[in-house]
């Protein structure tokens, strides 16, 4: 299906957190009309975009006209692509770009991009000035549905991956579902693993919609996409709203991310396995280690695994067997994700679809034995 | 006059900042009995302590040993002493040894030395995992007063100083006076400028006090240097308390800094110009330039100097004549100041000696005309 131009006027999400409140816009083909929506949120009419290549050569000329037309005067700010660019040496570029731009404490920073970007720009913004805003405009799945909203902006270090970091919420978010009609579909499916993330950890009702509606999300129905990219940022933002510094109840967004985080870093967090297909299979992994424990019925993994190599996803470490170090050393990184606390090791597992659960002090032989039986799985 | 050791109850200044708030403790010779004051802070008995070559050699034994005392465990990360030290490149390496030395999210950094360390290793505790705990522990008068209270951390920007940096408030600071008998004198002057500008910008109570009891502060007195302390932290946690992140009044502690960051840009932010030096110089300049504007009586600035050349410190521009740029290029460093607003100038200026106030949009004609003026003075 492919679907005609249309702008409509864009569904709000909420995101509820006191005077750091804002509004999520979602809708299809907004960004030739982002200026005069932006305008008002300026203190002055100024701005600076973070952006990548890929991203700047796609779209960056009708965001800057369509700020141009709005009388607002940006810097363009152009970075590589890839993780790789969450390094240090870039916070310091970007910083240092972003002053040379003369970006002052009341003005906003627009980060244009995916995660990458958005983390890497927000971050800059947190520590710019000792604080500026900024404002996200998510062009993938992935930063639409995840990494645009909630306020975690960071960068990776030798040590593990968005170790440093702020906490920084964001003035305003911007999705545009049209910019994803661009993205590889690979993009896309990782994208999705974030949207399945819900339904699973939270939402069985979501989860069962999202299985019918699979197809139609990957062949290009907009109304589908509008639809599953606005339940995701409502799931997401009721959690940030209840919790957000991650003392508590957020911890549950992080199903398949400590099983994924190893599985990244073994491959390098390199193109061989993106963030989402790691947190793909390291959901599968969480389910099936919830029904080796017995907390979850027996096909609870099998049923998310379905649903996801549906959606082009890989679901099994078979996928990466070459690359994947000893499960020790599995642990070992997984111990070094920044929610061990006191040297034991935090999971979030489930008890079924839609009900994921934080399990503290997991034994770690258990984790290790079942790392070993796993990578048997084909 | 020379006292002996003597550990008294510390006496203690509460900075009331909601759930962000803590304790400053102030007492002579607390430093060897810190590890049971530590120990209660710490979710874990670990923690790091951020600290420069020069504190390492006089003081670090003495911590190191009360914190193992208490059965803490603790690593030592120590880096050249000097204001260059606040770098990103410096930042990435505290941050890493953090890492490397287990520091968890729950766990608590000792900041331990002058404002640089604080700045710094306040910083990489911000953005470590998103921000662990910190503790600092000040060893120079200006920290004590000044850099340790109120949370401003960071580092500096080949931009200016201080442009890129984190809100992070301590969890508890603890102010040994007598860590100020192995200061050099010279330091002990620069830290005293900011124990001047509490009178000067607040309190001319305070100013007539210092006035009399300056002889005896750098004689060495205990009592007096430990009041000195006291209510200088009072005031800092006062205007603290009533606006944490710098929306309004907490401007008013930037006495003399605006005229001072120029010319410690000027100077290369080097040893030929110590921050606290600048500061003096430019609290009389802003004294100065408040009588030209007939915002103060005659005679203010001249009353401010003595008080401060009494102390050791240079009052003029003539001290360092030989590396000032011209006005119009010091004007253009004082606008990359973060106080800018709109491209418009903020200044700190004075109605008389205890009562400052915040000048928006000052004339920039004027400012360059009095520099040009205040250039010939000797």
């Amino acid at each position: 299906m492919k679907h005609a131009e249309m702008v409509t006027e864009p569904s709000k999400v909420h995101v509820s957190l006191g005077e750091r409140s804002y509004d999520i816009a979602i809708g299809h083909g907004l960004l030739p009309g982002l200026g005069a929506r932006i305008a008002p949120l300026l203190s002055r009419p100024l701005t600076a975009i973070v952006t990548d290549e890929n991203v700047a050569t796609r779209h960056l000329q009708a965001l800057e006209d369509s700020l141009r037309a709005a009388g607002i005067k940006t810097t363009a700010i152009i970075l590589p692509p890839g993780e790789a660019t969450k390094s240090f040496d870039k916070l310091a570029e970007v910083c240092d770009s972003l002053l040379a731009a003369s970006i002052e404490r009341r003005d906003r920073v627009i980060a244009f991009g995916g995660g990458v970007i958005g983390d890497l720009a927000g971050f800059a913004a947190a520590i710019l000035r000792r604080g500026v805003g900024f404002i996200q405009i998510p062009t993938t799945l992935l930063a639409q549905v995840d990494s645009s909203v909630g306020g975690k902006t960071g960068i990776n270090s030798r040590h593990g991956k968005n170790l440093i970091g702020s906490f920084h919420q964001p003035v305003a978010v911007f999705a545009d579902t049209a910019l994803l009609e661009t993205l590889p579909r690979r993009e896309l499916a990782a994208g999705y693993a974030e949207v399945v993330k819900y339904g699973a950890l939270g939402d069985a009702g979501f989860f069962r919609w999202l299985e019918e509606s699979v197809d139609g999300i990957f062949g290009g129905n907009a109304a589908l996409r509008g639809r599953a990219v606005e339940v995701s940022c409502l799931a997401k933002a009721r959690i940030v709203a209840e919790d957000e510094t991650e003392t508590g109840v957020r911890a549950l967004l992080n199903l398949g991310h400590t099983f994924g985080h190893a599985l990244e870093a073994a491959t390098g967090y390199s193109s061989r396995l993106l963030h989402g297909e790691a947190v793909a299979i390291g959901m599968v992994q969480a389910a099936r280690f919830s029904e080796a424990e017995g907390h979850c019925p027996q096909g609870t993994a099998d049923r998310l695994a379905r649903h996801l190599a549906r959606a082009g996803l890989p679901v099994s470490t078979a996928n990466i067997a070459d690359a994947l170090p000893s499960p020790p050393a599995l642990l070992e990184i997984m111990r070094q994700d920044k929610k061990s606390v006191g040297g034991k090791l935090t999971l979030i597992l489930l008890r079924g679809i839609g009900e994921a659960f934080i399990a503290r002090n997991v034994d770690e032989r258990r984790i290790v034995a079942f790392l070993e039986e796993d990578r048997t799985r084909r």
